[in-house]
């Protein structure tokens, strides 16, 4: 099984890497660019056949290592 | 317009980051995890209402900055 977890910022938490992308965006001539935000994406493989374990396991892992949840928000899909 | 560009890494490349994911969930007791590989993902607001422009304007982003098109893959979805 193959599931991809989103992690985003989220909103009103700062995001100068998103930032300095803009501006890097603008010097380059694309105009019309609004904000920004950088997030991280995780392709993971699971053994298993099991969707709703798969889910409940993919969200602990996001809970405890993959995104900090004081400031990230993460979403949880399964191919 | 709303968009969202999912970077990633190309397979065959190795991604040393996946797999320390790897071995830090299994080492806190998620069975069954296969390969990780981590990617980023940018979202992107955009002024203007040409969704083929934009579409066009991304993709050059992508190639430009966003993207190390050697090693790296990426996704442009429009919302």
């Amino acid at each position: 099984m193959k599931a991809r977890i989103t992690v985003t910022l989220k909103n009103g938490v700062l995001d100068p890497q998103g930032k300095a992308i803009e501006h890097a965006l603008s010097g380059l001539g694309f105009d019309g660019v609004g904000q920004v935000r950088q997030g991280k994406v995780f392709d993971i493989e699971l053994t298993g056949t099991d969707k709703a374990k798969a889910e409940a396991d993919l969200k602990a892992m996001c809970d405890k290592l993959l995104a900090n949840t004081v400031i990230e928000n993460y979403a949880v899909e399964i191919a």
